[in-house]
């Protein structure tokens, strides 16, 4: 597994060092020194989005800090949680006054370092709420829902909780809202490679030469099945069929549709996989509103493909439609 | 090398089947069932902009189908020049009145393809021009440079051609400042692994497991050196140095830079990439304009990256900056 990157060690800062350059509206900060935010910040009284999490997933997390979408990103090593430091400084970035919503995903380090981080900035008197992205089925039943990993798609949460805030609604509010999107998100990701950490010397996991795992996480956590690699209609339908047995979106509902390449599958194969999804829905008299088919959320070399489903009532519709920009991302009036 | 495909006869058709649904803006059609061209056509007397090319560089060719940047896409099977009438499809739907650049890679079968649609077209009265990619240093030495390749350095050319097409000038201004441009761009590739054409039992080339390949072309062309992978830094030296040899810029000028993808792979070590790209230009006083770093000109699964440089004056500089709107490149105002 070949890589294109210098001193393994040197991975991210030079990453980060990359990506300031290329987009000048990035600043990289904070007395972490692992703190992406936007180089003009949000206008005093708006409510901060703030988010973060490991390496090795761009455009996820740092790519999304822009207009319409987050004020600021913590950045951990490759598939390491950031800092309670790299937390903090974000949410100290995001913080124009008005509160701070922390929106990650669910997993324990990043969950306990950004507890500590809230606590640790009360002492500045920034209140902040948390909202936790848990969209991926294949990691826990319903009935332990909470116990859900967050995927891909957290990218359509920072839409809805960036539009809520540019409104100019309170902290409550843009929580509440963004809590509602969660609840009517789901993911799910198959994976047919595996990648590998910089620093490490073997891959992550290991897959047969013809072999695919449904449901296996963006590290590399274990998935429901493993069998020969299967058709792109098969794969779609499979993802497809486990998303609306949990979301039961009735006919004539309208739904956002995020099919997501892991990293090293080609655009070509993700719009095979969105043809037939968007076919299905519309068998069921179910329409697709801004469709994302791309690298949206990656696990470096990684070649796979995830699904992501919102269905949206007139709210979330508006939030996912208002204008956004960020480096990775853009959406206009 | 696994896909998630169907039948593999049908990867084109579903592919391009999908990436209609996703995109109202492209529409797919002409008498080939073949051509990509934009759903809300450009206005009347607008100088036309049509390319083509094979299927399997997604988001090249058809992806750049939009405001600012080209009219219509003639289509072919992968690694596969488009047939004459994609072409002559593709010319017909770029016509507004005002005649219409032809804009694509010089490949042999595409030039001759194109040459006979645009005599096939003169019977309809549309005039053409014709303008080729060629910018690959690694595929003939300068004195041979009718010789080269089209490479990544071609998108570049469609926002030139696009934009110069937007401000209302004539088919011959448009063609001579799209030379203008493709005499000031240069590309150069690095292959780390090959892919596999759907169709096909072996991959369409071989590296070993620790080996890279400078210079190789987007099809697995053969290149300048084969050697065990070396350090980011030393490949981005490697590649500016060869691009800057030709160019020659003299301090103070300002670049278009474009770090590309070939597919697998991670934008990780592309935004490495840059920032190699961006200092040592810094340190010769050099500045970049508009820097791109993503997948813009694929191969499939290939993992490796292509630099391309632009060097601008002020009128390319304009043109480059102009607003542009398509699936996968969006220039704000």
């Amino acid at each position: 597994m070949k890589k294109l990157i210098n001193d393994p060690r040197n991975y991210v800062p030079e990453m980060l060092e990359g990506l300031v350059s290329a987009y000048p509206s990035l600043v990289l900060g904070g007395e972490s020194g692992r703190c992406i935010s936007r180089s003009t910040p949000a206008r005093s009284g708006k409510v901060g989005i703030a988010t973060g999490g490991g390496s090795g997933h761009l455009p996820l997390f740092t790519g999304y800090v822009g207009d319409g979408l987050l004020d600021a990103c913590a950045i951990g090593n490759v598939f390491e949680g950031p800092s309670v430091q790299s937390c903090v400084d974000a949410i100290r970035a995001a913080d124009h006054g008005a509160g701070v919503l922390c929106l990650f995903g669910n997993y324990g380090g990043d969950r306990m370092n950004f507890e500590m981080a809230a606590e640790m900035v009360e002492l500045d008197e920034i209140v902040t709420e948390t909202v936790l992205g848990a969209d991926d089925v294949a990691s826990a039943p319903p009935e332990e829902a909470e116990k859900r990993r967050g995927v891909a798609g957290i990218v359509l949460l920072y839409k809805v909780a960036g539009a809520a805030a540019e409104e100019g609604r309170s902290l409550a509010d843009v929580a509440e809202v963004t809590r509602k999107a969660a609840a009517q998100t789901r993911s799910i990701g198959v994976a047919l490679s595996p990648c590998r950490v910089p620093t490490a010397s073997k891959p992550n996991f290991e897959l047969g030469d013809s072999e695919m795992e449904m449901g296996m996480g963006i590290h590399g956590e274990p998935g429901i099945w493993r069998a020969p690699v299967a058709s792109a209609d098969e794969v779609a339908d499979d993802m497809l069929d486990r998303l609306l047995a949990e979301l039961q979106p009735p006919p004539g509902s309208r739904l956002v549709a995020l099919v997501n390449g892991l990293g090293a599958t080609p655009l070509e194969e993700l719009f095979i996989l969105y043809r037939r999804v968007a076919a299905r829905l519309a068998e069921r008299d179910m329409q697709i509103i801004a469709p994302l088919v791309g690298n949206y959320v990656t696990s470096m070399e990684m070649a796979g493909a995830s699904l992501s489903l919102m269905v949206l009532d007139e709210e979330l519709e508006r939030l996912i439609r208002a204008p956004a920009c960020c480096p990775f991302w853009q959406v206009s009036p």
